[in-house]
């Protein structure tokens, strides 16, 4: 045998760091401790039972009845293609309201499965208006129309009221990201008409990256169901999926049975505390946050009426070097930050605040590192000292 | 908001089971251990550092030089589904081998990805012949030929010698599971000129499900870059990921990290056994069940010469209610044996070593409870009585 490839390594030694970025933010101890439980079968009784109460808890936290509602064995990316793969057939219109780099993803993935794909766009950091998405309906004539809750890459909050209403009116599914929003922020799928939507594990549902919540009301249960050949993707394919998920309990693929233990006890968390307490948590902390930054004299990108309270992005004032001070964050203090992403890259930070990590110590000890030690990062051509203008 | 799906659990508590069937195998301790690590970030430093530690490793276990060799960020199915998604063209010809559940599965995803598919078939059970494969591949003119190394669903070990030779002869590309190989079994991907293999976290590894080793060798690489249109499956792009494993490091999705640091640990035990060693040890302690079953009277499906080291198909003698016997066992003792799969189901046991598990403690624990407790479940009709044909 070769030995070329065999390294030798010691015992894994990752540091504990502070998660303020993007995601993954910090899981919970006791998700972590389910996580690390002695694997049981994919068809285990008490796995059984297991993937009962993950399915009822993620119904609650989206606040939806829909029956096909169960976490893809993959991650947030895994959830966001399924929705598309199941839904979409040749040449069907697809119709992505693009207000950052998810929009975009959501419209490659469309593409991907031979949709003819439309989209309506906005500037990183702008939100659409109900007349803006039915002038797009209205042209395109979609059967789906693809939106972003809480675009991750610019900070900003999509205002849901009516739009769900529109996409009756025209006859189309209506598609939500709502990897940044779920257990975070405010999220009524039923009341709001969504039809199918996705999520991640590692923001607000405080457990690691690995998952990927997915739901489908009855109106996208009926295209899946009226479909003229397979679904192109068998990994996804909802229609195997329910086999398992469903009374049949046909094997379909080997369940991630530990992620779905920490899945479980993140649900059960969130259950404790009690949704709504979680959506104010969430607010209250990143008004904390906001205030604190204006204090110190930064500016944030997007204006209060849309901001979003589980990311926030902030403007990297001039004379700054966004990169370096975030890599002295993690290298000094282990606090992870993000950068900007696509046409924000190099002009802001990504500050998350989500699940476990949304607290006020947090808050306080990254605005503390930022009066003590940010100004050291600016150039003297700066036109805006930080920790001056309060 | 509404409370109807507002479950009310306590704290996770399944019990420790001793996993003897097709999978999940236990995990190694050290593995949990690693597993329940806090997170850290998708693009930290040190995440990076241990990417690039998993993926020779893999290399290692594999017997490859294969740059592109990583795992997928879901479970072994989207590993399978990444090396089909990614190779098919529409209206390529593919050749599936099929001798059991697994070959199946292939021929199905393949014809989801718009390939010609053709299939060579043998009973559930036996393996293919070197003349059988050069007449499917003479026949077909296939650009993938499709093999499955440990078929899973019958415990059958396909003798691979001569198979990649014949696979260049023809000018096809050979792609091989080794779900129930990698790590347990004689694996030499590079000297069988093996172009696309892929396998599961879970078994030879002695992680938990939901991690897809996949590797790619340069001609496969060559087909890929070759490609008219964009991979149709976004998550699955090996295009697109080897922007982020690749030294761009370009985000593509949010890295499962923690089941990554469960594979790093998993690997690097592996490493420390030394493959040979592992191999030698699965070979072993499967000899020990097999000589112990038949001095019980039980009779094994697959003739030695073809019989795997991982998992063994035991017939469930006449008079016995199969599924009860199996279910005593793990309602009495926590221990878990398969069943039978497709063509097999109700005829056969379906017992694992694999990882972590394969020792002779196991193995004497199991023998034991058969021998003392499956006459019980035999009626009088029985015509050879376990137990008593030593």
């Amino acid at each position: 045998m070769s030995d070329r490839h065999r390294l030798s390594l010691g015992p894994i030694a990752t540091p504990d760091r502070l998660l303020l970025g993007p995601g993954p933010s910090n899981a919970h101890p006791t998700v972590l401790e389910a996580l690390s439980r002695m694997p049981i079968g994919h068809l285990d009784p008490l796995y059984i039972e297991l993937m009962g109460e993950v399915q009822e808890l993620l119904r609650y936290v989206w606040q939806t009845d829909n029956r096909l509602t169960i976490p893809m064995s993959g991650t947030g990316s895994a959830a966001m293609e399924a929705t598309i793969a199941n839904m979409v057939e040749p040449g069907d219109s697809v119709l992505v309201a693009i207000k950052g780099y998810f929009g975009l993803r959501l419209a490659d993935m469309a593409g991907r499965y031979r949709a003819e794909v439309h989209t309506i766009e906005k500037p990183w950091g702008e939100a659409f208006s109900l007349e803006e998405i039915e002038a797009g309906l209205k042209q395109y004539q979609p059967k789906v129309l693809a939106v972003v809750h809480a675009e991750t890459s610019t900070g900003v909050l999509q205002p849901m009221e009516g739009i769900g209403d529109l996409c009756q009116k025209y006859d189309c599914l209506l598609l939500l990201d709502t990897v940044t929003s779920l257990g975070a922020v405010p999220l009524k799928l039923d009341e709001w008409k969504v039809d199918l939507a996705y999520s991640c594990s590692q923001k607000g549902l405080s457990c690691p990256p690995g998952l990927g919540p997915f739901t489908m009301g009855p109106r996208a249960e009926a295209k899946l169901n009226a479909r003229s050949g397979k679904v192109p993707n068998w990994y996804l394919d909802v229609s195997l999926l329910n086999q398992y998920w469903g009374s049949n309990r046909v094997y379909h693929h080997t369940a991630p049975v530990n992620m779905n233990f920490g899945m479980r006890e993140a649900l059960r968390l969130l259950a404790e505390e009690g949704i709504e307490n979680a959506w104010a948590r969430h607010r209250s902390n990143s008004e904390r946050l906001w205030a604190g930054l204006e204090s110190l004299g930064l500016e944030l990108h997007v204006p209060l009426e849309r901001r979003l309270p589980t990311l926030t992005t902030v403007r990297i004032p001039e004379g700054v070097d966004g990169k370096a001070f975030s890599q002295h964050l993690l290298n000094k203090h282990g606090i992870e930050v993000g950068g900007g992403l696509g046409a924000l890259a190099g002009q802001v930070w990504r500050v998350g605040l989500m699940g476990h990590n949304s607290r006020s110590e947090n808050v306080d000890l990254l605005l503390n590192l930022l009066e003590q030690e940010l100004p050291a990062f600016q150039n003297q051509a700066s036109a805006v000292p930080v920790g001056a203008a309060v």
